[in-house]
């Protein structure tokens, strides 16, 4: 899916999250209409593996009501190589570092929004420092096993549907899950 | 899921497709701080049934190279009822009628947008005219088996990435195909 803005697209509001743009599409008939599409920072979130476990994380944010299940992860900020941030969120949300990092998937989740979020793997991770979050996030970690994890598939409270949408095969499929297993652990 | 603003949000911004509203949040430290989230018209989609077989559309629109393959559908206009914006979106863009509707599934895709998608069931779907679709829009309708639907859950081109997740386990549960079958043929 394309994923970038036509050359005359401008924008024309930038909020503290997103930028709205907007371009005159010509449209099959010949007519012109405003387009628009929105851009966003790009995220990172990462697969820590510590031995056969993974970091999974309870998140409570304060203008949500419930908890929800997520990855360690956050904002590619002011321009950072998504490598980068994926290194600085996992020893910021988790206090974990890793010598052997592999990204596994690059997605847009929603066609509207510019916006990737970046999946990468962080293998045998080693406890570094006590957590630190900013005062919009409570975090609790927990480690899971890989069936554990697996779960997330089908779990609501989990908010990444095109991350649940790849391990959900491997949740009925034997050399899928098997594939996966390697790549998480590399083993 | 939470989907809904705080009553001390205000819009800041009005484009073509989104709203952008923001409030002041307080974090857990007692500092504030601006949140943003978004608003779009809510949108319809629509599993429509002929004998055994299902439409599906091939799509493509004047800002996008590629065609996708989608559900017939569209944006709930001026405030209509989901229901009502079914049966207009199927007939104009498929040409059929149904006399047999059902809400299947109302899912919020991406929590920073106020917005749902309703996918309706129309079972058993006569003929009624031909599509008449507007200038931003070439679309290609097919009728596929149920089989070749599920396989949905696993392309690309298909932009629902919830409604794939939930289509999914239908390939490898045999129970759970079955009662899809169910759902979408009424046997």
């Amino acid at each position: 899916m394309q994923n970038e803005l036509p050359e005359n697209a401008k924008m024309v509001f930038k909020g503290e999250l997103f930028e709205v743009w907007q371009w005159e599409q010509k449209m099959y008939d010949g007519s012109t209409h405003i387009f628009e599409r929105l851009k966003r920072t790009d995220t990172v979130q990462i697969i820590a593996t510590i031995g056969e476990k993974i970091i999974l994380q309870t998140e409570e944010q304060p203008d949500r009501p419930k908890a929800f299940l997520s990855l360690p992860g956050g904002r590619c900020d002011g321009g950072e190589v998504p490598l980068v941030s994926a290194k600085r969120e996992l020893l910021e949300e988790a206090g974990y570092i890793s010598d052997n990092w592999m990204l596994w998937q690059k997605v847009c989740p929603y066609r509207k929004i510019i916006w990737d979020v970046h999946t990468f793997i962080a293998r045998d991770c080693v406890y570094k420092q006590p957590p630190h979050v900013d005062a919009g996030e409570r975090i609790t970690a927990h480690h899971v096993s890989f069936d554990e994890f697996l779960k997330l598939s089908q779990e609501s409270r989990f908010r990444d549907k095109s991350l649940a949408a790849l391990l959900l095969p491997a949740r009925f499929d034997e050399i899928f899950r098997g594939e996966l297993h390697k790549t998480f652990f590399g083993k």
